[in-house]
């Protein structure tokens, strides 16, 4: 025993001693959770009437996630240490909720769940339990802010979690399932975006339990030396721990090791604020090797249950059929030895109580997992004063996204001291013109910079990896512990986290019933380079469908916006970044383009939500004879375009002129808190008369949205209709029937009054698509006539 | 200079010189590809005239995927291999557009682009033109397997290409912002599931040319010695390229190092399958360190280009405004010496021509890489023979997944011999009730087996991996290189590759397009342990929205079947395994759960796509006062349980019961190929009595694919709408007004003739769900009237 160990009481066999009866203790309330309703304390011997009569939970993960809580609990008090428990294994739900419970956290947040018998035998019945808390780590979960039902993103929000909180260690606990998938293969190399010098650190700790749920995992089927080779690769300075011959010399071993990395992370931390932040530092990072299903029942039927993909769930079941298999469960609860571990009363033993840290250095009780408790509003510019002024409707170019961008510039600038504001992008941060925002901060780079490099720095505050996932588990754990951001993506490619957008919008939902749990800000996401500008890059490149996957989730918790130009945009984003609780998603051109509104009318349209354009509509004096609504920049714009033929060609035919930003007002008031009432609805787009809707997406989207307004039968919507490839932005739009010219046919259609003039405009306007569709081909870019269009309507 | 490479001609500095020339030939065309429309070899000095308006495509890889094609040529010419390309910077369109050209195989695929200037006129024209071919490697490339337009996934493709392909070498050039990505950061782990006895070799080519679109990438900027470690982790080999100081001395360096790499691949195959395969091998792979943008432009407008991100699109553009960069544009093509390269008619120097290989050893001219070429049927039993045999409906209990398993096991069974049939997993094998397939293969594995280990061998055919993406990407490959699979999916999760999957549907839309391209096997996922039955997951688990995501893909190209039971399936399955050119996604319940249709009328029944059980009906002798349709397990049995009540409590009450397992049929005809015509639709909805719909999705999903029919006014649909817990599975109906109380109710609402009696039943319903909840609550699990329901209607 060296001299450090020998002075360090807890490091002391003594001290150890009481650390494994604390694991014991979290072992055994994660067992009653999954099997009892009843007994909690095992007074009597164990009934069937005393098991619940549906087993589930996941015991396998459940025991290697209260050793490490155990360890770190002890390290936290020696170290004082401002720590989060990230639970990537977060189907291993009882561990945390008994952790949580043994600290005192779980009863301060929920009295019901009281820290005696009566409170342990609820403890036990809710998990799993209809009216209970679900079998993983939930929102519900004190100290949580990662689910863990869909694999992959523990190390991501974990290192999100610590962006600018220097004083923060998040535990990362990646089970070596997770370790498989993607997502999770790329987030080691979140190391590349940490500053030792402003963020916290993150200790990664890869759980080699070497099972899957019916099989063996990759990394514990590879030789040692080459796990330590990728970790290395990976950039980490691996430490191992394998289980030892005994449980106490296990326990040594382990709270060795936590204080070599906690020191470790201490000397890297220290170093780079003193003397700066030169050279990445190799963060430690832990591979623990310890059986699945470690200390439950070995061996179940004859065949291996502990360390082996047996015990992924419930070790033991059909509980009613096989009396030998209640006897076993017995056992092995009481092999736990509770009655040393626990008071008569159901509370667990002082001196077991003084290993838990106290207050908020309690994982379960950490404000950054509640990370509305943290949240201070962003500094916000007035917006207004980045508008594009405009003299009249269509009467100047801007680029919406960078307009979008000096906003953001400053909302950086003027965040930048409190340090809680950040920009996320899969290397398209400039692609998407956001490129004023460099004049205030830079793309963030912890690996090596050359003196070539422009906007790269290691204080940056933009998160640039080609990785949605990286960027949107970045963001989220960003988010999560109390601060704000915005995602640039190419709209394409947001599919990509169509899963991890899901689970948030879940998360969020199920916040919104957890008192406690205090409002955050919402996840913003710009999709820009849309579908009708992927002219250039083809048909991969071109889908519009995210929306419709947004608008599956709660309306509670999801918004979709098009503004049609910068002014609008600017009130949108204003909007946004103000919001609590939601998933905003803004869709926006970046190319140059006709802006519409001045900031004033653009407060007011976007306010509504949708509304009608006076100065493109000639109805006024009388009703329509046909609704043109829009929603998007490029729709709007041919919309617009189409208006405008129909109005030189066919100056008696009434129009009136509609564009949606918000397209949460089409919903029923019933379905959408956004959405209009029947009677806005119906005297914007009449009952009776026909509407040409022009939509940025998949056209189905609005009839989706619109099916119970009564004139939906009158509703004929272009959109998206997959048809695209590398060709100029004009014929993107006439490949999908988006175009004027197929607007001005449609609308022609619509109106049956038109009688014989119908027939000569119809050949002019298939005219101008043959001319098109000649030009492109022999020029290679849209047609002059096109090109040049210009609003022009009095 | 030592003796082996004395005595190789293809290492002399002759042999090397013409490659050189060969690899200046690709880079010549790749420019002329992205700039010219017209004087294709230069004969007259460059004019604006001859350069395309709009300047498309990428620049920054080509050079690099240009000089790797070359040196493949000469490797596959020494070794006579058999190569596929894949190019995972598939933005670099230009580079293998060229090669396939300069090969000769562009012009057989492609007469029009002949090898002359008029054909290289044409070549350079039609590039990212309108009328042309897009500006990515795409289907229309010949020898393709791989867009690359969606990045991540080229190393899942490339090794699903060499399965039971042992003959084959792919090689996977992986750009450094590629390897940002999650799925290609775990892809690398391919190499523990390839067997070097029955398989073929991959051959990964890390391509670290430094930038991104605007930023350095991530693995460029950490030491070599990191990087090394990164690849030795991954179980690599990996060899170094780096540019020496002549252009002469890099060629030679790489012809060396493809030599020993090749050779290193046919050590490892000829031992393991002279000696049998007993330890994963180290395969070989190459970092190429070689800078963006290679061979163009070094400066422009004072800042640097090559080895910069700004080479990454057009490195010279504005070329009206600067007639300094035309300058430049010329200067850079003659650096080539284009007058060494082509004859005075355009063709390739026959000195030239002789580098490349001959045949179907070109690799734009690999029969692997246009799989439908190389397809051959599947084997199949007869699945009536795995039938339930059914007296009644609902008389016998049956797992629907697991009926399928037991003829996946026989399919696997005939077809081991070709093997042409592996089944997909992502660690859900056994829990989606596929067991019986472990009876004649295993889960594969080529890393450490374990004794104790069960199901799993290294030559099983069963790839399981926590990793959708790799999943996805392993079938993918597998497909498109002629051969058959299933993928099975836990339904929320398959969402994780909703991007992949809008990939490949768009790849097989292109592909009907393109008359040389040969049917493949369908990509078939069976989604399972769905919304309804996770209610011991919880709410991260519940997710039926892949289905909406798909349906916004080409009608031609997506198929969706919800088969209400076992034999239903049975018939779906044999159907998908014949399919072509399709994307079937097939969502079925695994748990024990009634039995409906017979096999004969299971058969009728998937035929139509949707009928009425006369069986569950009542209106055979009259019209009906309701429509009770369904779509999906739950929804069925839910549906018909509150059928079951209704005729009981309701004896007049005349219904008609609708079962839809062909999704696509309630679309209209015009839309989608398997649409009922309108006339079908009435006659099975009617066009004026209520319908009310229980469906296994998010309910808007049946609005959307109905809203033409004349029916729609009177359609009610309820589905999933995000609610749900850790609960009982029938309160996961219940929670979202699906299940039978809730349904009878509103079937009840429906019909206002009812009258008096409605209130009665309303009340008596009402107290069911009350008692419902009590019971839960009280039992944790669903009340023994629920449970041991069964239809008993005669």
């Amino acid at each position: 025993m060296s001299d450090a160990t020998r002075d360090d009481p807890t490091l002391s066999p003594e001290y150890l001693t009481r650390l494994d009866a604390y694991w014991r203790a979290a072992n055994y309330l994660a067992v009653g959770q999954i099997y009892l309703m009843d007994n909690p304390l095992l007074e009597q011997p164990l009934q069937l009437s005393h098991v619940k009569p549906r087993l589930l939970g996941h015991w396998g993960t459940t025991p290697g996630l209260n050793f490490i809580y155990a360890h770190l609990n002890r390290a936290i008090r020696k170290y004082d240490l401002d720590m989060v428990y990230v639970a990537g294994p977060g189907h291993g739900g009882p561990a945390l909720v008994a952790n949580v419970y043994l600290e005192g956290t779980y009863s301060e947040y929920y009295p019901n769940i009281s820290e005696d018998k009566d409170g342990m035998r609820k403890l036990f019945k809710q998990f799993s339990f209809p009216g209970g808390i679900p079998s993983h780590v939930a929102p519900e979960t004190p100290g949580s802010i990662h689910e863990g039902g869909e694999l992959g993103y523990a190390l991501s929000h974990a290192t999100g979690a610590v962006l600018d909180n220097p004083e923060l260690i998040v535990a990362c606990v990646i089970g070596d399932g997770e370790a498989e998938t993607g997502p999770l293969a790329t987030s080691w190399h979140s190391n590349k975006f940490v500053n030792p010098v402003r963020d916290g650190a993150v200790l990664p700790i890869l759980h080699l339990n070497g099972y899957k749920i019916a099989g063996p995992t990759v990394l514990s089927r590879i030789p040692q030396e080459e796990l330590k080779q990728l970790m290395q690769g990976y950039g980490y300075e691996p430490f191992f721990l394998e289980e030892a011959d005994t449980v106490a010399a296990t326990h040594l071993a382990m709270a060795k090791l936590v204080d070599r990395m906690i020191e470790r992370i201490r000397e890297i931390q220290t170093d780079a604020r003193k003397n700066g932040f030169h050279q990445r530092p190799r963060w430690p990072m832990l591979v623990m090797r310890t059986p699945k299903g470690w200390t439950g029942p070995e061996e179940v039927d004859g065949v291996p249950v502990e360390n082996s993909w047996r015990s992924h769930q419930v070790p033991l079941a059909q509980l009613a059929e096989k009396p030998e298999h209640l006897k076993l469960l017995e056992q092995w609860m009481r092999s736990y030895k509770p009655e040393e571990l626990f008071t008569a009363e159901g509370k667990l033993h002082p001196k077991l109580r003084e290993l838990a840290p106290v207050g908020k250095r309690r994982m379960g009780d950490n404000p950054h997992a509640n990370g509305g408790l943290l949240l201070r509003e962003l500094r916000l510019p007035d917006f207004r004063e980045y508008a594009i002024e405009l003299p009249s409707p269509g009467s100047r170019i801007g680029e919406a996204t960078r307009v979008q961008g000096k906003f953001l510039r400053d909302v950086m600038k003027m965040n930048m001291d409190s340090k809680n504001f950040r920009l996320f992008a899969p290397d398209e941060f400039t692609s998407n013109r956001w490129d004023e925002v460099l004049q205030v901060t830079s793309r963030m780079l912890a690996a090596e910079i050359l003196p070539t490099d422009t906007g790269v720095a290691m204080d940056g505050r933009i998160m640039e990896v080609l990785s949605e996932h990286q960027c949107q588990g970045w963001l989220e754990g960003y988010l999560l512990t109390g601060r704000h951001g915005f995602f640039s993506c190419y709209e394409a490619f947001v599919h990509i986290v169509d899963s991890m957008f899901n689970q948030h919008a879940k998360w969020l939902k199920t916040c919104n019933d957890i008192p406690w749990r205090r409002p955050i800000a919402s996840l913003n996401y710009l999709l820009t380079s849309h579908v009708w500008r992927q002219d250039h890059n083809g048909f991969s490149h071109q889908d519009p469908g995210f929306i419709d996957h947004v608008v599956n989730k709660k309306p509670e918790v999801v918004r979709v916006y098009l503004p049609p130009d910068a002014n609008t945009l600017l009130s949108v984003t204003d909007h946004c970044l103000r919001s609590r609780n939601y998933v905003n998603v803004v869709v926006a051109g970046k190319q140059p383009a006709y802006q519409w509104l001045s900031m004033d009318a653009a407060i007011k349209h976007c306010s509504a939500g949708a509304g009608i354009w006076d100065w493109a509509s000639n109805d006024q004096e009388s009703s329509p004879d046909i609704v043109m609504a829009c929603a998007g920049d490029v729709p709007t714009l041919e919309s617009l375009a189409a208006v405008s033929l129909l109005r030189e060609w066919l100056p008696s035919l009434k129009i009136r002129f509609v564009n949606v930003v918000d397209l949460m007002t089409l919903q029923p008031a019933s379905e959408h808190p956004h959405g209009m009432s029947d009677k806005e609805f119906d005297a914007m787009f009449t009952t009776d008369k026909p509407i040409l809707f022009a939509f940025h997406g998949y056209p189905w989207l609005i009839h989706r949205l619109t099916y119970r307004r009564k004139g939906h039968d009158n509703l004929h919507v272009r959109g998206y209709k997959e048809e695209g490839t590398t060709t100029t932005p004009f014929d993107m739009t006439v490949l999908n029937d988006l175009d004027r010219f197929h607007l001005a046919e449609a609308a022609i259609d619509l109106v049956p009054s038109l009688g014989a003039q119908a027939g000569h405009l119809r050949q002019r306007l298939r005219d101008k698509l043959i001319e098109h569709r000649e030009y492109i081909c022999r020029h290679g870019e849209d047609m002059p006539e096109v090109r040049n269009w210009q609003w022009k309507v009095k």
